[in-house]
Formats: structure tokens, sequence, C-alpha cells
């Protein structure tokens, strides 16, 4: 991810209504946020947050929490967001290596897109669908496990094919091509425009156990 | 498959050395045609041959057996033997719907590739890859059931993922875009050699439960 500092970025994020400052509190509780109890879906890496801003807008009944550890991007969603107002979207400034210490039972679905591909060998922890993190997110999961993963990288898919494989996700759907498929209702990231528009095939999974 | 008609290929196939006219006299003890116990790996669909017969000598202490039945293809791998002497390969005429009748608990790997795809969903079952088929093999292998597929044929290999997936496989090895890996060792089949000389992208997966 190419990061630039952005002046001011730590004291827009802040004050914005969008961000859980105090997110220690809500732990087994975020529910409590929304006012609700409608399913809670996350993406982990949010970026500029055009994803879950589009997902939030086309589905009310779904209350997410987009996380971001990159004061860079996250900013970007926030500006976005200041003349909006989503009732069912909030968002944390944090580190996904954590989401287990900040989420307890209560996510539906968690949305991985455009993930860093961490190549190196000896990074593979790293990847979100690396054993640790699958195992990270048993604790966080209310009922059903699901995760849906989109990428452009070839490696990062065939590794993350495997790992939800071999810990016991059944795969409910998976497109090679996603843009070659007639898939309805696709949201894009600010990644994913890039990607396509330089004719990267983007690569689609849907898993639950 | 394009089919040719060829003068003759009835005669030629029966009076091969290498073709296993009376198949029906081996359930369970296909072994014994090799003099030797040890594993026995099949390729499903093996038309002319070029797969199992590299497969056959680059791996002497493997016996091999190939199932075709289509003549018209069929004929063509006996003719590439003819000159040939290769003690671990042997040809059944046969359909793969019968796989279950003619083997027993005796083979230990089976090797998929550029299998009809089978497009139409009222057709599904007739993949190589559907459960019909994943519940035949399972009466077929004698250990460990291995599997290993290649296709250029992304929605065959998209179902083919999510099948193995739900019917309990582990996959081991997956590359969605073969030639681009560093693989060492990989034997073309005819279809394989024409499709990647037309920029065809080949899938690839091992699988075993």
């Amino acid at each position: 991810m190419r990061l630039r500092n952005v002046r001011g970025a730590n004291d827009i994020i802040e004050k914005s209504k969008y961000i859980i400052n105090d997110y220690d509190n809500y732990k087994g509780k975020f529910y409590s946020l929304f006012d609700n109890n409608n399913p809670i879906h996350i993406e982990v890496g949010m970026g500029k947050g055009d994803f879950i801003i589009g997902m939030a807008l086309s589905n009310p009944n779904i209350n997410f929490i987009g996380i971001e550890k990159f004061d860079s991007v996250l900013v970007r969603a926030v500006q976005k967001l200041e003349s909006l107002d989503i009732p069912n979207l909030r968002l944390i400034r944090m580190d996904a290596l954590n989401i287990d210490s900040v989420f307890s039972h209560e996510v539906d679905c968690l949305y991985l897109n455009f993930s860093d591909p961490w190549p190196k060998e000896r990074h593979s922890k790293r990847r979100l669908t690396s054993n640790l993190f699958l195992y990270k997110y048993d604790f966080i999961f209310r009922n059903e496990c699901k995760v849906i993963m989109k990428t452009d990288n070839r490696k990062l898919f065939e590794f993350s094919i495997m790992s939800f494989n071999n810990y016991g996700y059944i795969i409910d759907e998976i497109s090679l091509d996603l843009y070659s498929d007639d898939y309805e209702g696709n949201i894009q990231t600010e990644y994913e425009k890039k990607f396509v528009s330089k004719g990267n095939v983007i690569y689609r999974i849907s898993v639950h156990k």
C-alpha cells in the first residue's frame, strides 16, 4: 500500500462520528452502537472505504464496521463520509492482529478485499487468511463463520483456497475471473477499480464453517 | 472431443499387448498383471496417451492404467506404443461411469486431465469431479484417495474445487496458472499442448482424503 502522510489526519479521524475511539468498551456488545440486533459485518483493511460505504448504503439491515490501521487511507474514508449520514456504519482504527481482542462472538461475516499478499514465505502468517488469522476469527464469529474475499493476487488466492480448505471451511462460491462472470451486486474497492482497468483478473471466494 | 473413425481401430486395439481385454477378471487384483505390488495410478480419459506414456516412462516404480472409452483416440495411443516396451503400463477400453465396477480398493492415485467440462447444469453429474464420481472413486482407492487434475476450463475448475472441498478432500497443491509457476516434471497431454500454444491458462489441483 502506498501511504502518504495527510496533515492533520489524526485529528480528522478522532473527531469523526463514524470512528469508534473507545472500542475497548464494546467487546461483545458492538450491537449496542447500532440500537438494533442486526448482523454485524466487518471489512478488515477497509482502506479508503469505497467498498464498505457502498455495502452499508446497499444493505441498511446489516451493520458494518470497517477496520483499518493506516491513518493515511482511513482519513480519506472519513472525509468521504463527512457529508453522509449512514447509521449502519462505523469505523475503527486498529491493527487486524488484535481483532480477537476487540470483538467477541458477535460478527456474522468478514470481508477481506485486496489484502496485503505478503509474498515472502517467512511472512505467510501475516496474510489475513493464514492459520493464525483463521484461528483469531473463530473467536469473533457469532454463529456461522462466513468470509468473503476478493483479490487480484494469484499466489495469495491459491494460498487462501488451501488455507480455508485445510481449516475446515466449506467453499460456497468461487470465481477465478469475477469480471467474466455475470455477478450481480459487486461493489468495487479502490484497488479493484485500478486493477480491473489494468486488465488484471479478479478472484473471489465465499466460504463458511 | 473431436472424434474421427479410424479404419480397423477395433482390431488394432484388441490385439495390443497393452490392452486388458478381460479386465472383468482382475477386479481387486490388477496388481497381478504387473508382477509386483507397486502403487497403481489411473488416468481417466487418457485420450491419445501422451500423458500416461510419459508418466509410465518417468516413473518405473508406479503401475499405470489408462482408461478411455473412445476407440478413435485409444487407437492412437496403441499405435504409439507398438514399438515401445513399457512393463508398467496397461490400457482399458471402458466408460469411466463403470470405474467402481471394474476396480476395487486397489488404486492409489487418479489423474483427470482436460476432462469434458459438461457445461450445462443439467449435465453436471457427468463431470468427473461431480459427487457421483467422487462417490465412485471411494470404492476404488486402496488407502489414501489422491486425485490430480488439470484443465483449461475455468468453470469446470471452479466446480471441481468446490466439489473436492465439499466432499472432504484436502487440497495439497493448487495452481491457477501452471505455466507461470516454476513447476517441475509436468507432462503434457495432447490437449494441453494445443491449449498452451493458444495462450490458455492451465489450472492444476492435487487433493487427497
